[in-house]
Order: structure tokens, then sequence, then C-alpha cells
């Protein structure tokens, strides 16, 4: 009798200690890669004793509701999952199009347009919908943990007077330094797009400047409409960068092994490389045909989950150029087989990415420097062949490429040739290897694993209710104020006045010396007359 | 016979794992509580396997042979320890004169010139030593690891061509901010002396730009001499900035907990905190006092290793403010017996003050705000009484207070009545207890400890030949450059240029158009006519 009342009480205490450790984190996740790479993170909180709660629309590409370490509660939105298929496809058919510059740029603002559309619509059903309107009521959160690149997370947080975290690649335009009120000087930060490094010429310089000027400008039309469905729902006036100034930790999926040094605000956490966690051993059907590639090794090839399919004469440009290897290539794609597609390539739907290039025999990866992606070769030393596609893609690429760890094409002008020049290259050419290697050894040699850093601000957070102490104080000081030009202008005309009336004294001194002096000659003249 | 020869093998096997391991540091610290700091990194990497040489002058405060976790190399230098003592204890009379405002000004420079010429000298004598460079040139140093408040170790590093690691509380003057680039806007981070919190006022924003423009120009006395013997003895022209811009990584002893959000560059790693590290149980005859206490509880006061004696009147004043606090109170001090102490107070030579601190019974900490003293404080959770005497002592003081977590007294003016109501404002005042309690949660609850951030970031630095990945490109701009000013005038210029164009332009259309019409009105004019 006694063991089992005392295993109860244990029990019992156990239970207790977990409703005393455990929180409840209210997750509005960026769907796509993104959401892809907050999910271990909200696994390690679930096992550290955590409840969690993700709002996702119910048309979605990665949030599904089959998972058992959380609760999902969807909305209804106003497209349907033909239509956001249809969105993503025009996305990716666009990306191969070989058009004039300006052509692209209309038609790139274009799908943007249609896509921001449909994400607002998204945030404007979610903030409207009733019934979660009611569910948040009657469940008390610790925190709301979202990224703020749909920023429909930090609207609900502010609904809810709750404490939110960031988890993000970044806001496009540079938005989460503004934000936090991070410095990040044009003359050394290279901005989005610019595809520089952080050591300009004058002329790069110049146009850095530029796009600094005019990044704001542009990216307003993305998320101006969102300070607007902010300041009507929550009744108070507010700006974009006002409502996401109040995330109280970021953490950026960025890391310094790969990201130039720049400024950083104590509440931007440095996780990159996080999606490299949790490696898997191979399947036997995919241990196969590693093995089978003997001497040679692999080649990995993705160019990540948007593009599945990609116009036929590129595609058979590209498998001719993989025929001319020796190396087996793992090529993840979905489209039409190209017809001249060599004995070394191996067409599938999906591949274990991390867990392959975590394989000795992989001798290459073949990416679209989506950042997860760059990371995961980072992380297991394997030199890539970069084909970006759009967004923060050309920048990574570029970025991989003056590290000398890999070679970026152009995916439109691209040949077979070039193709297989580049490959050859960073297979053979042994720099590649060593520089890629000496980049994972820097990104591996950390005091703590990003994932456990995002665990542990996540559950900072939810437990002392935001973090206060890391908000600057620069937040209440307006343009004029931070920049100390109320300060120096006071100084200026200080020290101006003081001049002006120095300058007055001396010259009225002088004034009563000279006269006095004059007087003296006139006495003396007159004497000596 | 197998076993023993297995054993063998799996010894030599280690053995020779360690030595792989195993690192050489060559540790060139500051002398006094900087030293006491570092000593428990030092410990911690002679356990991982690394080994460690100390240089150090033969006259010295802390620093001593008889430690078995690293070997010491002293060198003779032009001072004795008398000299030494006498100095120190100028600085400890110095602080309790009360005298006008400018002689103390003039004293505290006359008191630092010879402080200063004392560590230069100690430098100078550090380099020109030719046993120490027969010795350097003799033995392969992987970093050096020292403190550049005194910067001859960084000087070493330079001539040795290795990697540096800095163990830091700050410059003064805050050169580790220029040397760093890292950003420190006068809007919102107070300067070193002002005593200024991040939130100032209009004239407090005025005061910190006079500090901030005036601060470089009174530390340069102190510090462009060692620019000087480092030009001479390297035999390359560079400052003092240049000197320790090298440094890889910065380990700066402060914690966001206390100190004010402010921006870091990614090689700036807070470890503030670090000496709270490695609680030993208290030995019987302070158990003892503690125990006797009662339900009162005990106050522990130290003024820190600088000050052992006060004037008599002042100590009075302070035993008789003592006297009136039912506590009993443990009071670091070697100077004569105040007369009217109270039997309450117990002096003592030395005390365990972290371990005094930790202990449930202890209700407050009267210090002089020491960075050490005060982060035990909040480790502990320990309200305080501050009576800063120099340094940094009057901000610490003034941000323990502002946080409402002690009451800090001006050293020359309080009386025991102050002193009393300080004592029972934080013992009996429950917000005292709680925003200390507060403090300490935010400053214990961290990723990792600032003890493991410390050693991991050494031996990242002495493993990867430096930390060159987190220098940031800001190092290879000039003013000029960094700040965009060339760039902006450049922009100025083409557009006050493309503006002249456009307005000729206009105006030569225009006067057509006028010429024109008014050839046409002419014309029509005629045929009227």
């Amino acid at each position: 009798m006694a063991p089992v009342f005392y295993s109860n009480v244990i029990l019992l205490l156990l239970a207790s200690l977990n409703l005393a450790s455990g929180g409840k984190l209210l997750v509005i996740p960026m769907d796509g890669s993104h959401w892809l790479s907050m999910k271990p993170v909200l696994k390690q909180l679930r096992q550290n004793g955590h409840e969690m709660v993700i709002i996702a629309p119910e048309v979605s590409i990665h949030i599904k509701p089959e998972e058992d370490f959380y609760t999902l509660k969807t909305y209804p939105v106003p497209f349907t999952s033909e239509e956001m298929n249809e969105n993503i496809q025009s996305f990716s058919d666009h990306v191969f199009e070989d058009v004039p510059f300006l052509v692209m740029i209309a038609k790139t603002f274009e799908l943007m347009k249609k896509s921001s559309a449909m994400f607002l619509g998204s945030c404007t059903h979610l903030l409207y919908n009733e019934e979660l309107k009611m569910y948040f009521r009657e469940n008390k959160f610790d925190a709301v943990f979202s990224d703020p690149f749909w920023p429909c997370g930090q609207i609900v947080a502010e609904y809810l007077e709750i404490p939110s975290v960031f988890f993000l690649r970044g806001i496009p335009c540079g938005y989460e330094f503004e934000a936090t009120q991070c410095p990040r000087p044009p003359s050394y930060v290279p901005r989005g797009f610019t595809r520089y490094s952080d050591h300009m010429t004058f002329p790069q310089r110049v146009k850095n400047m530029l796009f600094h000027f005019t990044e704001f400008f542009l990216c307003s039309s993305v998320y101006t409409p969102y300070a607007k469905l902010a300041s009507e729902f929550l009744q108070r006036e507010m700006t974009f960068v006002e409502l996401v100034s109040n995330g109280s930790v970021w953490l950026i999926r960025e890391d310094l092994a790969f990201t130039y040094p720049k400024p950083l605000m104590p509440n931007m956490i440095m996780i990159g490389g996080i999606n490299c966690a949790g490696k898997k051993p191979l399947s036997q059907e995919f241990e196969a045909i590693v093995n089978e590639s003997g001497e040679h090794g692999i080649v990995v090839f993705s160019l990540g989950s948007m593009v599945s399919e990609i116009p036929m004469k590129k595609a058979m440009e590209i498998a001719e150029g993989l025929g001319t290897i020796p190396q087996t290539v793992l090529w993840r794609y979905t489209g039409e087989t190209p017809p001249n597609l060599a004995k070394n390539t191996k067409l599938v739907k999906w591949l274990p990415q991390n867990d392959l290039l975590a394989h000795p025999k992989t001798r290459a990866f073949i990416t679209h420097a989506g950042s997860h992606g760059v990371y995961e070769g980072i992380c297991n030393g394997v030199p890539m062949v970069l084909m970006p596609l759009f967004g923060d893609q050309m920048d990574n690429a570029k970025r991989v490429e003056s590290r000398g760890a890999g070679v970026a094409l152009n995916i439109i002008e691209m040949t077979a040739k070039d193709i297989s020049e580049a490959l050859k290259a960073v297979i053979y050419d042994k720099k590649y290897k060593e520089n890629i290697q000496r980049l994972s050894e820097l990104h591996l040699d950390r005091p703590i694993h990003p994932l456990d850093l995002a665990v542990h601000w996540v559950e900072f957070v939810m437990k002392h209710k935001g973090a206060p102490h890391l908000r600057p104080a620069a937040h209440d000081l307006n343009w004029v104020q931070y920049h100390s030009i109320d300060v120096l202008a006071f100084l200026l005309a200080a020290s101006l006045l003081a001049l002006f009336i120095s300058m007055k004294c001396c010259m009225f001194c002088c004034r009563k010396c000279f006269c006095k002096s004059g007087r003296l000659t006139k006495k003396s003249k007159s004497k000596s007359h």
C-alpha cells in the first residue's frame, strides 16, 4: 500500500511541477519553408512541457493538422488551395522567363501584389474571425511566437496585450533594423538585392546608398496595409515599424560565419543553422543509391519546395550538364522527365536534403541558395553550385561565392557547359572544399546550439512576460533627438553666441584702448605743438 | 599482461588527444581585482588541457607564484612594493578628502599621472626585457589573453603576430567602442562619469554630448604613450585605437540585466557576473557568526580590496550608523578599530564576500559599487547600500539606485543618520528586495554561464587563429567613408547638376517656345497690320 501511495504522490508532484514550469504559447507562423524551420523549436518547447496552439489558415502549404505536438486552430480564408498553388506556380514560371528587365520588374511587382493581397486577406480573416476572438478571450497565453515577415502575429499579440518572440530570416527592406533601433551604416552593410559584400567600391557604396534611400519606399506598399489594418483593429494609430518594434526578442536565422559582421542589438539573437539540427540516418532506398555511387560519390540537387517544375528546354540543358560528371546526381524534381536525362541522374519527388548532405560521399550541392539550403550546405561542409531564383537568394549565392565556397550561375543564361564546368570546379578544385570546410568549422564551433538558444529565449519571454530590459531607450526618441541634432544645434548656437559676445567684448575693449591711445596721441601731439 | 598493455595504449591515446586539444596561452593580465575575476577562466582553461604562462611584474598586488594551474614568468620593474602600496594608499586617502572641486580634480589628475607612469614603466620593462624576448622566441603560443585597460598584452600579441582575446570591464573614455567600430549614440548611451541613465533630459543630453566630445581628449594623456611605445617597439606607426582594434574577441564583464541596452558588435561578448561562479560553503568561523545573528540576519560590508583604511572620523560615523540596526554587520576593515564600534558590528581582515552574499540570512550589502561587488549583489539578490569611491563606481551606484535595488550615499557627505536610514530602507522596505530579486532572475536566466562563454571564446581564438570573420569591414574605412559623407556629397552634387541641366533645358525650351510664339505674335501682328 505504502509504495503505491508514495508513487502516486511523486506522480502528482511531477504533474504539478510540469504545470508550474509549462506555459502556453500562441504560434502564428508564416507558411512555407519559414514554418518548416520553426517546427523543431516548437517540438523542443513541447518536450519542455509547454502547450502550443497554432493558428493557421484553412488553406496552407505545409501547416498540417496531423502533427501531435500542437493544437491546430484554423480559420477560413478568401482563397482556395488551387488559387494559392496557381500563385506559387506563377512565381516559379516567372523565374524562368527570359524577358526584358523592365517587363520582368513589372511582372514581379504584379505577382508580389497578388501574393500580398492574399496574405493581407488571410490576416484580415484571422483578426475578424469571431470564433477565434472568443477562443483568445477564453484562453490565457504567455506569449505569441510569430514571423514578422507576415506581421499578423504581432497584431494579435498587441490585441491580447502579451509579449511576443519573432522567428525570422529578415523582413524585406531591412525593417528589422529600423524596428530594433539597430544601426546599419550603408558604408559597409550591403542592402538586400545589391549582391554586394561588406567591402564596397565607391560606385558600389553610391548604389548601396540609393538602395537604402529607396527600400522603405519600395516595401511600404506591402507593409503599410498591415499598419492600417492594425490601427483599425486595435483602435489606435500606429505605423508598421511601431507595430513590430514591440517584439521582445528577435530570433534571426543568420550566423556570423556567413553573414558579414555588423552591429546588433541585445534582443537580436543569431540562430542561423538551426535547421541543421536533428540529422537522421538515410532510408534504405537512399542509402542504396549513395552506396552504388562508388568512389565518385553523389551530388544533391534541389531548387527548393517552391519550384517543382521548370520549362523543358531549361530542364534538358540542366540534364545535359549533369550528365557530364561521373557522380550520381540525386535531383528533386516533380516535373516531366527530360528525354536526355543521363544514366547518372536520378529524379526523386522528395529527398532528405540535410541527411544526404551529411553523408561523407556527397561531393557537391546544387541549390537555389535559399537560406535553409545554404546553411545546410555550410554545416555539412559541402561545396555548392548556386542557381538563385528570387528574394534573398541572389545575395546568399553571392555571399557563398565571395567566400570561395561555391560557384553561382544565372539560371536564365546558364548553358549545359556552364553547369558542367561549375560542378567540376567545386568537386575537383580543392579550394572550394577547403573554404566550405573552414566556414563549416567556424559555424559549428559555437558555445550553444542555435536550437537551444531559440528555445531558451522563447521560454525567457514566456516566463518574464517579455524582455523590457533589452529594449533600448532609443525607442523613446524621435529622429532629431536620436541623432542629437537638437543638442548639436543648441551647442552650435551657444558657441556662436559665446563667440559673438567675446568678439563684442574684444571690440569694446579695443575701442576703449584705441580711443584712450588716440586721446593720448592727441594729447601728446598737442603737447609737442 | 594484455589489460596492462591496453590500458597503457589508452593512456597514450588520451595523452595524445590532450596534446591535440590543448593549446598554449600567454596571459598578460591587469593586476588587482581585474586579475581576480580572470582567474576562474584560466582555471577552467587549464582543466580543458591548455597550458598557461602568466607574465607579471615582480612587484604585484594579487598575482602570486603559488598557484598550481599556471607558469608565472616575472620581470623586474622600476618601482618597489612600498612605492606601489604608497600609491594605492594615496588614492584611498584622496577619496576621503573633503576639498574644493577644482583641488579634487587637480589631485586626481596628479595621482592618475603617477599611476599611469608606473603602469607605463612596467610595460616598457616587459617589452624590452631580453630574457622574456628570448622566452617568447623559444615558445610558440596560440593566443594572448589580456586586459586592454593596460594594453601591454596587445603590444606583445602584435610582436608575436598571434591573435588576442581581451577580458575587460571597459577602457576609460569608451575606447572599446571606438576600437570595435561599435556605434554608441550619445542620445541614449550615457558616457562614463555622467551618472545618467539611458533616459536623459535635454540638458543631460547636452552634458552627455560634451562628455563625448571631451573624453578622448581627456584619456589620450593616459593612452597615447602606449601608442608611442608600441610604434617604437614594433617599428611601425600606430595609434592606440589601431593597436587595440586588433583584439579578436572582447569578453566584457557586463550584463544586460544591469547595463542599459545599446548596440554591440558580434565580437563583443557579454560575460558580466562571471565572478559569481564557484560558490563555496562558509568556513566554520563565518557560519557561526551568521547563525548567531538570529532572525535579523546579517549585513555584509566591504569597500573593496583597494581601501583598507579610512579616516577615523569617517570610520566612527560609519560605526555609529551600523550600530543602529539589529542585524549583525560583517565589516571587512584592516584599519584601527573605531572606539564607538557597536556590539552588532564585527571587523574582519577578509571575508568570503560572494559566499556570504549567497547566504539566505544576508539582508543587505554595503559596497563601494565596484563592478565585481555589484554583480555579486545582483546574482545573489541582495539589496545594496552603495558608497562609490572612484572610477566607474559612481555610475554603477547610480544604475543600481535607478533600478530601485539600492540606495547610493556620498561617502564624503554622509552622516551616521544617512547610513542608518539607507540600511533600514533596503532591509525593511520590501520593494528593494523585490527589485533586486527581479534583476537577479533576469541576470541568472541565461542560455549559458558566462564562465563557459568566456572559456569557449578563448578556445575559439586559439583554435581558429583569431576570429577574422567577426571583424567588421568598417575597420577598412576612414571617417568620411564610414559616415558616407563622400557618397552623400557625390549624390548631392549629382542631384544639383541634374537639376541645373533640367532647368537649363527647360529654360532653353521655354525660350524656344516663347521666341516662336513671339515670332508668331510678331508675324500675326504684322499680318494684322
